[in-house]
């Protein structure tokens, strides 16, 4: 099992969970979140003063699924969420070891 | 260590809050993610129209604990949430390499 | 590639920003949390009441960057951030297998 963190601008959510419907992932949790890449946001003036904010309001979804559909599921997102512009987001991938369902204690790939 | 991320209800927090002290697990970490599982939540509709929103509030806690005792925690956690209606909640777990007490230096099992 | 994430009190953000910018680690996401660690927060009391809160606020960075640099920068964060207090905040460091621009489709440590 892997977890795929994608991190993007709010309106690109409803496009990442079609996605992940499409290939039948079932389940997420998406967080509200500050950040910047390599542009480190940009620097706002306000009445001539610099704001302490290079920081930009992005999503954060994140979704436990089999690895089998990691790949598939991260194209698919890459090419759907894509503009070309600075800020389209990132995709980090990192080893989940154990999932468990509460309501069944079922575990594994079951358990998704 | 390990990471031990359990997704609930709002409504359970102080339980698992209990059974992480129980079993002397000494730190967390708490935020308000929106979610859904298998039901893709449930599809609200607002004066005949569908809102975007089959997301649900939930509350995410990690915690990073010994690997001795992520065994017995889950298995309370799973026991003591668990109603049996959907929507009770999921755990997972994942690796932690490393931890630091930013006070004292102090890394690994100490650190915890 | 590995993910840092500094847990602080929310006034040494900027400590922590200009960190990971002299390190030249190129992004990050933040998050507002609550938890406590060790001294389980405080619990405070309300009319006499005690109150369900010894949860105390708290900023999440999360960083994902080279395994190069990991070292280096959590003892900057360590050095600076420390005031010897209690709270002063926790680094744990976890695995990242894969990362990826959505903009370029660039993949690994080029997408950092
Ligand atoms: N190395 C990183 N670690 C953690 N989060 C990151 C990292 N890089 C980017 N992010 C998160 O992803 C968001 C989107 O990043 P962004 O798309 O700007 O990446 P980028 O590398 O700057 O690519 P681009 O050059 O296309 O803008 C950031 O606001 C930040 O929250
Ligand atoms: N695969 C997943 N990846 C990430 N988060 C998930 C995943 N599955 C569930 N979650 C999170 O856990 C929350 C609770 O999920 P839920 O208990 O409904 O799981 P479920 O698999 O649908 O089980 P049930 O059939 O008992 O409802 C969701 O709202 C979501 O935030
Ligand atoms: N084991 C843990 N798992 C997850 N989060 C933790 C853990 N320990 C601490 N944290 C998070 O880090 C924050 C800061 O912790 P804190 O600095 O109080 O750690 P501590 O171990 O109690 O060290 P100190 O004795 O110096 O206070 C907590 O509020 C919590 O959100
Ligand atoms: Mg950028
Ligand atoms: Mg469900
Ligand atoms: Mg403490």
């Amino acid at each position: 099992m892997k977890k795929v963190v994608v991190v993007i601008k709010p309106e690109k959510l409803t496009d990442v969970k079609h996605i992940l419907e499409a290939h039948k992932v079932s389940g997420l949790m998406i967080s509200n979140i500050m950040g910047y890449g390599n542009q480190k946001g940009f620097t706002q003036k306000y009445r001539g003063n610099e704001l302490n904010s290079n920081l930009l309001p992005k999503i954060k979804v994140e979704s436990v699924m089999p690895e089998e559909v990691v790949e598939k599921v991260t194209k698919d997102i890459v090419n759907t969420v894509r503009t070309g512009e600075f800020g389209d987001g990132k995709i980090f991938i990192s080893p989940v070891e154990e999932a468990i369902r509460i309501r069944t204690g079922e575990t594994g790939k079951d358990a998704l």
